[in-house]
């Protein structure tokens, strides 16, 4: 369907306000996950009524917020290489996680404030996905238990990598050791 | 030091009423998260005032509820006998406490959605010492592994029970089957 230039001209408007808030956004509660909607305009170089009328609530903005983080770390998984040994492909799988999940521990602060853990999960549906094919061939090899389903497995993965964010948070576990404590632990829990 | 009992009195009352507005809370959770704070403040038969004058927010009001349902589950928990095959013991305990999140579900469902994962673990303060317990004194006869501190144990326990209600809630897994497969894959993740 084509639309008149003035109505395109104004969606593309929208848009770039859109892409302007969401990497402002994205941006500042890297630096703190309490960061307000006011100095995320501010830093979008949009008013707060434009933002509002894009995002009626925090809740909102985090929710995109966290899609798009999710989407570019979906982007940086996708090259990684899962074939080949199952095990070693978890482990790969895991440290290049833990990696993405470490980089945005601010936003996802945020997130875990806003939004419910189901939630979160959701938002997870493209790495699950992925988690998932590589634990399915590795039940399907012998290599991790199929006593449980994978869907299992990806949930177990998931809560034991962003329990090792909080664990950091709350002082229990140091930076560095975490990606080889969730392997150590996963590794175990889902062997055949 | 003593009191005029004006004052006493007013005190009584107000804590007649905090307590009337948790059992209130507590039960009116546990039948929908979503529950509203008028409802709650009905049930209790205190005015709305007189809620908000004690809970200033519905994230107060979920925390003092979450803090009283943790309690009630630390007494029940308290006589289970922990002594003997630590394994065995991780099996009672993961089995007590699954009976405890499954009871309280909506109340977490509603907890999830105010208070941080954080938040959340801090509250289990009571039950996490209790399960830190039994997993240190596994590690030292060698039946757990001793490679990952003991506090790590714990908190993987905490999020696999937790998430196995995420899973139920999602569809993706039975009620039936939650501790089951919650004690096969965190026996298996702890082993020697």
């Amino acid at each position: 369907m084509t639309s008149l230039p003035h109505a395109s001209g104004r969606r593309a408007d929208a848009q770039h306000n859109i892409d302007a808030i969401l990497d402002a956004a994205v941006e500042n509660f890297a630096l703190r996950p309490n960061a307000t909607l006011a100095e995320i305009a501010k830093a979008a170089g949009v008013g707060r009524v434009t933002l509002y009328g894009h995002f009626a609530s925090r809740a909102e903005l985090v929710n995109a917020a966290m899609t798009r983080v999710l989407e570019q770390g979906d982007a940086v998984l996708e090259p990684l290489e899962l074939d080949g040994d199952p095990a070693e492909a978890l482990e790969r799988l895991i440290g290049a996680s833990w990696r993405l999940i470490h980089q945005s521990r601010s936003l996802l602060a945020a997130a875990q404030k806003e939004l419910s853990s189901a939630r979160i999960r959701d938002l997870h549906a493209g790495p699950a996905a992925r988690a998932e094919r590589l634990l399915a061939r590795g039940q399907s090899e012998g290599v991790f238990r199929s006593d449980l389903p994978a869907s299992w497995l990806v949930a177990t993965l998931h809560n034991v990598l962003h329990g090792a964010a909080d664990e950091i948070n709350a002082g229990r576990l140091k930076p560095e050791d975490a990606a080889r404590t969730v392997s150590l632990t996963l590794l175990a829990a889902f062997a055949a």
